[in-house]
């Protein structure tokens, strides 16, 4: 069983990048809705929750942890590493940077974020490590995660979201704006239409769940925990509001939900 | 002391017209900013959590208490109200449903609030209690909560998003359309110019933050507690991040609050 965690229905795009990747493992994914969100919660409070998830997760016999939530990587990793000493723990800032560092021509790379996971700067220092000679802009777009949940994910008001918090670093840099861009939460892929209209086609972009997924295949098959046939399979948990959570997340995974597919935990 | 309670910054609107209505009250505003938002939880988990922010208040030695946020006045007044039995407890839920059914020539009444509160129904309740002939349309418009707390209240972007959500009753509904619209969530007069924009200027706008503020000191001066002379005063309370409580709050309360003025506590 692989773990995945996230505050919400946000990781279930690293989830769906999880199924496709790896069809013949059985998933249980946790998202923390009742506390929801982390991105505007401090690292104090973030950390603690994530050990809580981690703790809950570990309970159902997993071989890896996914930490699918963007600001719970940043800030509470180490911690949960530690925790679960025996485990294989793997968040989505290290793929993502590690694959913005190798895709960018110039070094000019931005990131797109949270508040919280933008103020706590792990992606800028995850790039900065690979590549001491980037250039990092990291931009909070929370807007971003309204939108992606209320299926407003491309459209003109997308769109007019994506032009406010790009336009000033890409078209205003003209030349010198960066070439890469990294979809720095776990809500962003929803959103890659509207952001790749406001950057225009040039522009790499980093989708931290795809590059996540591929990372966790790697580190499975390279401790030899791969599985090699079968089903797979997948249990959903919620602390709060599964209605809600099978409504919203069927749009994140793209399949429907049953709402009584959706188990209701307590943390 | 009157306790102002919210699940974040928000009810500062609130907070803003009591201290607007009532200047020489002194007041202590807490916001739940760990566990916020409410309006996407469930009723029993909003319930817990106002009942635990109702007794930590209480202890500040209160004459009176706000539910300044509308989710916990729709789901967790009653159970408030029985916790703090010696104290007037007053929601926002009533003063706006009874404005709007004063303020209304046709009955047709537009409430636009979160999910959370859409859903349990409290305003419609409100409303056809005092005016069964209304008809009440119920939207769910939770977009304008990231518009307010990012601080693009008004603006092309503010004005998309009032068009999307209003249109189809505004708009297409013709000599049939609601003339009156509650703002029924503590964000949403952060965004009134954009909505006014939208639904044109016959509609009647309720503000729940100002009808609230009246009730208030008209509850205050029939039991004979209203303060009649004395400066104020205010302490603010929340329980993550104070420093973005004061950077957003600011906004909301249309003045600065400093860091150090926001008090972290635990509920």
């Amino acid at each position: 069983m692989i773990g995945v965690f996230d505050s919400g229905v946000g990781g279930l795009t690293v989830l769906k990048a999880l199924l496709r990747e790896l069809p013949a493992e059985r998933f249980v994914y946790l998202g923390d809705t009742a506390r929801l969100p982390y991105g505007t919660k401090s690292a104090e409070t973030v950390g603690r929750y994530a050990l809580q998830a981690a703790e809950a997760l570990a309970g159902y016999g997993l071989k890896c942890l996914v930490m699918a939530c963007n600001t719970a990587s940043a800030v509470a990793l180490p911690a949960v590493r530690a925790q679960l000493s025996t485990l294989p723990v793997i968040g989505v800032i290290e793929p993502g940077a590690e694959a913005a560092a190798a895709a960018s021509p110039s070094g000019r790379i931005a990131v797109l974020a949270t508040e919280g996971t933008v103020r706590g700067g792990a992606y800028q220092q995850a790039i900065l490590r690979r590549r001491p000679d980037a250039q990092v802009y990291a931009l909070p777009a929370p807007l971003f995660v309204a939108l992606a949940e209320e299926g407003l994910s491309d459209g003109p008001i997308a769109e007019a979201v994506a032009h406010h918090y790009l336009d000033a670093l890409f078209a205003a840099a003209g030349a010198g704006a960066p070439d890469t861009l990294v979809l720095g939460c776990t809500h962003f892929p929803m959103v890659a239409a509207a952001i790749r209209a406001a950057v225009g086609p040039a522009v790499r972009i980093v989708d931290s769940a795809e590059t996540t997924a591929r990372h966790v295949r790697a580190a499975l098959c390279q401790a030899g925990l791969a599985q090699a046939g079968g089903q797979g399979g997948l249990r959903l948990l919620a602390t709060d509001a599964p209605e809600r959570f099978a409504r919203i997340g069927a749009r994140f995974l793209e399949r429907p939900i049953g709402e009584r597919e959706v188990e209701l935990i307590d943390l």
